[in-house]
């Protein structure tokens, strides 16, 4: 049955049966049936912690729609709370954490161990991979050291997250141990989820863009290879995708030094650019504007053909960025139909 | 004298004397006397207006340092206001506009006209064409039609400026419209301070990191472009530089579109792609950090360094970005005197 899963054989070099397609974000608030789940959860956190719900949201959008994979439904803060910070989300605020800013602070943080302490997550991974239809891979994932570091070191978002780039660009001793902690923690998250179940891992790097080169090649790409090599050297051989947004014309670089299967491209990541990341080891994700498909019509018809001149066996179908909340479902219906219908013709 | 202009010879594609260097917000609140003299002023729009005050803020860090470049104190919403929107500054908040949502909004708005408003700005220009010394190059300037848009549009700053892109992917007539009076108008202004003495001019195109494939050749590089046109028509014959922040990777599809003179390159543009983009026709400008800035020491000895790496016959040095106010007085000095060091030694 391997085979009939078009987003492994992609990610695989092998030719796949249709273009693969999932969505970032496609449990989401643009779905009544998420919120309806999200309200009996209780707060965010609950419904990350809850494998039945979080099961269930994570199977919803397949329901709708005919995609090649679901993504894990969690949070890219769940591992730091587990390595010790205090976090919690405020109504339309955003995460608030107890801020990391020192050796202390740093000393404090679980390592590896941490892992171990995120059971509901791995149930949720086992939950799905039992309950997924044969065609679907199931993604797991993780927040990169880079961008889950600045929300720790932020205390929460932050728009420009100067704190952290300063931090990062004076090399501060208690930095590059956050990060080395942050790399053997995600390492063994992942490596975890895999043995769950996790058939694929992405690796979310949102604030990639912050670093220029010098800081790039030490926070940004070091962290995902060395991350690669310890999932490795755990036994867990699943390709990886590495998203790092907001990278540009860095994508190239990231793609040849980091050891990932896949990139995933940001939106207005031009598609020439995309042709020219793809190699024979790695293959391009991305990278429809969330807001065409928020546009819909001619807009939304018009970004997807223009991915469609992405070849099928290297290309794995997906947004630029997540889905918004006021993103309507029929055009997301479309915008699968559109895509679907490439291999109906063909 | 021509020739003693670094900044202009480069442009022009003749052999400079040196590396052209000058920083974006070079004229700012990080200097003392600025502070003083915007103090003075009354509100920043006061400052803008006053062609003796505006004069002297941007002579202020010419006097501090050994810079190729002065560009003239203003702001890029003057224009908008000048073509009929309301516009303030509040503390700490950014700028406020009446918003321009309709294509009545649209119609009440002065087109090239309304750069005949803009006295003060041009006699600024000539102010300071008087007061430069011979081999500094003076930069007037104006902002894109697409990053004026989105602050006419959404009515001040926004974080993601969906409003603004919503309507530029859903082609609205009224926003069409509303990008054409700003080509007209925008092209008269950049006349009108090339007739008062500016040599050069740039466009800044903040957001034009905002759109992708398709939106980007009709709302970033048209726009520039059909400019450029005008100028030219006008008989404005001077160099212009491009600055479209966010543009990652379409880098060099702007600069090969436009028929800009420069590319100015964002921070985090890797120097090996501004290498690349790089023509017979188009010379790069930029793109240190301008948190290396405020870092100093090793991480702006390494930032400057590896700038200093592109031909000097084909760099203008710059930051990717303007100074912060928090940066160090004396880490600026540092940084003249690490380029400067490279001419000493040639």
């Amino acid at each position: 049955m391997e085979q009939t899963k078009a987003l492994l054989a992609v990610l695989q070099h092998r030719s796949p049966w249709r273009r693969p397609v999932w969505f970032m974000r496609q449990a989401g608030r643009y779905l009544d049936e998420y919120r309806r789940t999200r309200a009996q959860a209780g707060s965010f956190l609950d419904l990350c912690y809850n494998p039945d719900l979080a099961t269930e949201v994570t199977l919803q959008p397949l329901r709708r729609f005919d995609l090649d994979a679901a993504i894990l439904f969690a949070d890219i803060l769940l591992l730091p709370q587990a390595m010790g910070v205090d976090l919690s989300f405020q109504a339309g605020e955003g995460p608030v954490l107890s801020p990391v800013r020192t050796e202390a602070d740093v000393n404090r943080l679980r390592r590896e161990e941490a892992a171990a302490d995120l059971t509901p997550v791995y149930e949720t991974v086992r939950n799905l991979r039992a309950a997924l239809p044969a065609h679907v891979t199931l993604i797991g994932f993780c927040g990169a050291p880079w961008t889950v570091a600045t929300y720790m070191v932020e205390g929460g978002s932050s728009p420009e997250r100067l704190r952290a780039r300063l931090a990062a660009m004076r090399a501060e001793p208690w930095f590059d141990a956050l990060m080395d902690r942050l790399i053997e923690a995600s390492a063994a998250y992942l490596a975890e989820q895999v043995k769950a179940g996790a058939e694929v891992v992405q690796i979310f790097d949102t604030w990639a863009g912050d670093l220029g080169d010098g800081l790039r090649e030490k926070y940004v790409i070091r962290p995902v290879r060395e991350i690669i090599r310890r999932l490795r050297e755990k036994g867990a051989e699943v390709p990886v995708i590495g998203f790092a947004r907001g990278i540009g014309a860095a994508q190239l670089q990231f793609a040849r030094e980091t050891g990932v299967a896949a990139v995933g491209c940001e939106a207005g990541m031009p598609v020439s650019y995309m042709r020219d990341v793809l190699t024979p080891e790695v293959v391009v994700q991305g990278n429809l504007d969330p807001l065409a498909v928020i546009a819909g019509g001619d807009v939304l018809r018009e970004g997807v053909r223009r991915l469609l001149t992405l070849p099928k066996e290297r290309h794995i179908f997906n947004l630029g960025h997540g889905f918004r909340p006021e993103t309507p479902v029929e055009h997301v219906q479309e915008m699968v139909r559109l895509i679907r219908s490439e291999d109906d013709a063909g």
